[in-house]
């Protein structure tokens, strides 16, 4: 029999009102015997049904809904119908041909993040609960989404506190993993295995679009470049010269294959900066440009570690500001959920009074549509993207 | 000699930030005589100078500044300057076939709206220091951007605070006031002379294109449809069926003479109805759509009406929210600075809470680039546009 947990009063709200998760300090008592991974019933202190989905008590977050109907079973066809409300909404909202396919919990699948490089998918499981369903999940992907390839990234420290080891590797048979895909336009060589996270950042999609408009003839600085993606979408989008940087040697060699990939080599170019250091020496020399893009990766990825992460974040807006000429642009972005937006709009002004800097607001967004936030689940909201000009 | 405001010691930090406003209570004396309209200079209590700007102690809003730079003269070179700085800042962000030419405080023109919708221009003037100006502002804008014609819409309650009468009419010969335009492929007839404003909102522009993709194929509410722009963009964007509803039967009409321009009259239909009424009626009756779109008015143009607009917000929402197929899509806006973003989405979540409908959020965006915000002027940044899946 299904075991089942009862929350204390007072402490079942956020639960109803659609949150995923179930914190153990939220859990008064349970009835019946389980196993970690096990799928679970969860109650109000009034014995009204919340949801069902699976235990861990080694982990803080110990119940992860999977859904809120009673009679709903977490089998294959559970999967199926969470897969193709993923799909359709994506196939409404996105170009598909390389998209993110399902954004865990956002997708109420918690633990599970599955991307789509052209006909390959990549997946990773964060989770013990989750980790049960995976050749159920390859299945599906193979018969139901024409998967040519599947290929598991789960190499996530994160996995440690759930009691499971890092995971990478083919789960079909062995395929070429430098997959070609195209994005706005752009080509890129994406690493399935050896890139960073599942290999690309497809979160970034209509943020990289969104530049299109103030890079026309524009010299353009892009720090934290990576795999090159918005120098190219400047390149592509008619750019005079671009210049991109990574501290990084692989990511610039991974950029300037994807700037050759796209024909842009003469005017999309990538040299390997520390971005802290050469922002402030080329401050010193005077050196400016139409449009700076920064794009860093997350300072934070904790709550106890917010206090460094801004003095981070304050710096590197104040260096790039000021590399911006009178009535340039100004893109800078923040992927860290625990740097909010508002900790982020307050950081930026802050820069923008020290670098005594007038900032216009052309457009915010956040992350592209097919990583959707759920408002009941917090943390699906994390990136933060900001379009100025600079006078 | 121009006379020069003194602040005192404390209550500079903001205007030399780039705040565009000196607020009475921030002035601590003056030197020298001047007149209401007058260009003043305004120092720091350390004597070293803000800025230059046009006075008028009837309003709280004591000086406006118009330039940083001391050497700088207001005069006709100064007003030329400003207007390419504006045009060209909006050729680069967008279709400026029609748009907003002028935005007040963000373009450094304190008190002066310039819309322009083809080669007509509509102009409104909100203060005394820039009603001064009008004679200049109408002849750059006839010689240097072709204006056909030029009209008047400062009818506007708030002049009366600078002791001004309110004024609308043509500020060159007379001409057809009603103009079409395009805008994201659809046309309108707008009515400059007696249309809402200066006779249509162009800073939902980008917004109205965001709906195209969720539209597609679907039956679309669109509620305080006003001049049916949501709805058109809906019915362009093919969706099978659209309901546009205004409690006014002159934004009715309007609305139906454009469906019928734009040959959509089979699929875009109009009714007047009183949103919060009808909503409440046809959720009795279980009538659902694939799309609910809400554009409401400003509930609050000041701090002080804020808790009435609040409730008139949740209302508004929580019944839209009930009218959208589970799966379906909800648009839903503000326009009101006061109904800051942060009160908005608490507004939006305890809708859904009491509506017990789970959101999920496909796209954030603010007014379009033509309204850029300035950030040392809060008051630029007033609207706020959500596009959710219901689930």
């Amino acid at each position: 029999m299904t075991s089942k947990f009862y929350l204390y009063k007072g402490l079942g709200r956020k639960a109803e009102n659609g949150r995923p998760w179930i914190y153990i300090d939220e859990i008064n008592e349970y009835d019946g015997d389980y196993e970690n991974g096990d799928i679970v019933e969860v109650y109000n202190f009034m014995n009204q049904f919340i949801g069902k989905g699976y235990i861990n008590d080694r982990s803080k977050i110990t119940i992860r809904i999977m859904t809120r109907d009673i009679n709903e079973e977490i089998d294959e066809n559970f999967f199926k119908k969470r897969f193709k409300a993923a799909y359709d909404y994506r196939k409404k909202v996105i170009d598909t041909s390389s998209c993110r396919f399902v954004f865990g919990e956002a997708d109420f699948l918690p633990g599970l993040t599955i991307d789509k490089f052209e006909d390959y998918f990549v997946i990773q499981i964060s989770t013990l609960g989750m980790d049960k369903y995976r050749d159920l999940i390859v299945k599906i992907l193979v018969e139901e989404y024409g998967a040519k390839g599947v290929y598991e990234r789960s190499d996530l420290a994160t996995r440690e506190i759930e009691g499971l080891e890092q995971r990478k590797g083919f789960l079909t048979e062995a395929f070429d993993t430098n997959v070609q895909i195209i994005e706005n336009g752009v080509k890129y060589l994406v690493d399935l295995e050896n890139g960073q996270k599942t290999g690309f950042f497809l979160d970034q999609k209509e943020n990289r679009a969104a530049i299109h408009r103030i890079c026309k003839d524009a010299d353009v600085l892009d720090c934290f470049t990576h795999t090159g993606s918005f120098a190219l979408n400047a390149g592509i989008a008619g750019a005079k010269s671009v210049l991109g940087i990574d501290v990084s040697q692989h990511a610039v060699d991974c950029a300037t294959r994807n700037s050759e990939l796209n024909g842009l080599s003469d005017v999309v170019k990538f040299e390997c900066h520390n971005a802290f250091n050469v922002l402030s020496d080329w401050s010193k020399e005077g050196k400016q440009f139409d449009v700076v893009i920064l794009d860093p990766p997350a300072f934070t990825k904790s709550k106890n570690t917010i206090k460094g992460a801004l003095r981070g974040y304050k710096e590197i807006n104040l260096r790039g500001l000021k590399m911006v000429k009178s009535g340039g642009y100004f893109v800078t972005c923040s992927c860290s959920h625990y740097f909010s937006e508002e900790l982020m709009k307050k950081t930026i002004a802050e820069s923008a009074s020290d670098a005594r800097r007038t900032l216009r607001q052309v457009e915010f967004r956040t992350q592209s549509a097919d990583h959707p936030i759920l408002w009941s689940s917090d943390e699906s909201y994390y990136l933060k993207f900001f379009v100025f000009q600079v006078v």
